[in-house]
């Protein structure tokens, strides 16, 4: 059997070591083919790049690997990787990540590294994203490599073919100190915005968002809480937004 | 009682034809407040700016209405307008549009419409998003402006707190033509990609976002098919990602 191709994607940008300790567990299982932006692209939801050209660039920066830079979103990495560098080519699974900072509870929403694992879903592709609870950029990636392999392998041998999509979360945790891994729910939280007012050196107002992340509610099968309690956790996730449980309550609506 | 405080954003940008009617259609049931971006944000997704400032900046082109252009993105809009324009009011409902061109299907994922309609569902508000099947800037969007004042007169004297999320589409018929509303879940869709590859002026490639979109399945209860059979539709959505129909398949991963 030949190796399993494995798209590499994230939002921190090419450079970053998420994406390095990524590639190198994804190395161990099979061929990885790097497509990731040429610069951090956090917090650009499911951006897609519609009104100006994209650019890619074939970099040598992962020794015998593959790679492209590109100055789209994360999901644009996903299109291009799909339908023009590896047109004809059968992707066995798409990882994105690791990314610095937890993508639990609402942050799948806003997330770039879910946004690519999502993109390939949509297109058919298995995905997993992958993210550590660090924004930390010299943070340890060795945990999170090793549940990454963990997670990748067995999605790869496995026949479940209903679930396209995992939202996968390391707590900042060495390897001895982590429990376990829990499938959970997508926990409830929000942010707290307070933005930041100042003037620019001329004198015009700006706004820079900032807050802090809260908890809205403990439930015990949620990802916000597997991490607190020092598992990784793993969200089965899709795109099917409709909420189904007040689809007939809301039928009133045919009746205005 | 007071009048409605509306809080009326879009991704098209705030100059667009869309915006208008929708702030007219507005006018008539409360006070709008608009806070929309200076330029189109379509295909943006739910992305938000977090690594550089934000402008806002009070505009006189709505006669009467307070209305500010923001540098950000749709979602961009809303976040500032809850947290520092209006930080102490209370928002009764956010509306989103009309956006050229419809956001039925996945095209929710990528929708600045509808991310801007969900952010603010997060935040608490209800809201609505309001698209009509249409790229034409010259489009007639009486119908629309019709039906968006109905639903948003209907959803501001319901109780139901549970829906907080509505992705409400038009057909592009004449008001004689619109057969009615249906309630509805989010149909099946997907985009072939056809990436226009060609050379700039100083020969290097580019690649160009292209494609068409196809209806993967022709469920009569999804919004696709109530749009192409001549009704708008109205799906109830929400933020919750998580697959709960393989959450317990799932678990073999805590044993790996």
């Amino acid at each position: 059997m030949s190796r399993p191709l494995i798209l590499v994607t994230n939002d921190d940008g090419i450079t970053s070591p998420g994406i390095r300790a990524l590639i190198e567990a994804a190395s161990e299982l099979g061929t990885p083919f790097v497509v990731a932006p040429d610069s951090p692209q956090s917090g650009q939801g499911h951006a897609i790049t519609i009104s100006k050209p994209i650019r890619l660039k074939e970099v040598d920066i992962f020794e015998g690997i593959t790679a492209y830079e590109c100055s789209g979103t994360p999901a644009d990495c996903v299109k291009l990787a799909k339908n023009v560098l590896l047109k004809n080519k059968q992707i066995d699974l798409c990882v994105s990540g690791i990314n610095h900072g937890s993508n639990a509870s609402i942050n799948i929403i806003y997330s770039g590294t879910m946004s690519a694992a999502m993109e390939a879903s949509i297109e058919g592709i298995r995905s997993i994203g992958f993210s550590l609870d660090s924004f930390s950029y010299k943070v340890d990636m060795s945990a999170g490599k090793h549940y990454a392999k963990k997670i990748m392998e067995s999605v790869l041998q496995s026949d479940v073919t209903e679930s396209k999509l995992l939202n996968v979360n390391f707590p900042n945790l060495p390897l001895s100190e982590i429990k376990g891994i829990k499938v959970c729910k997508q926990g409830k939280g929000s942010w707290e915005e307070d933005f930041l007012e100042n003037k620019d050196p001329r004198e015009r107002p700006y706004y820079w968002l900032a807050g802090n992340f809260k908890i809205d509610a403990k439930d015990p099968n949620s990802d916000l809480m597997a991490l607190q309690n020092g598992y990784v956790s793993v969200v089965p996730s899709q795109h099917d937004l409709t909420h189904y449980a007040v689809l007939e309550e809301m039928k009133y609506l045919e009746n205005i």
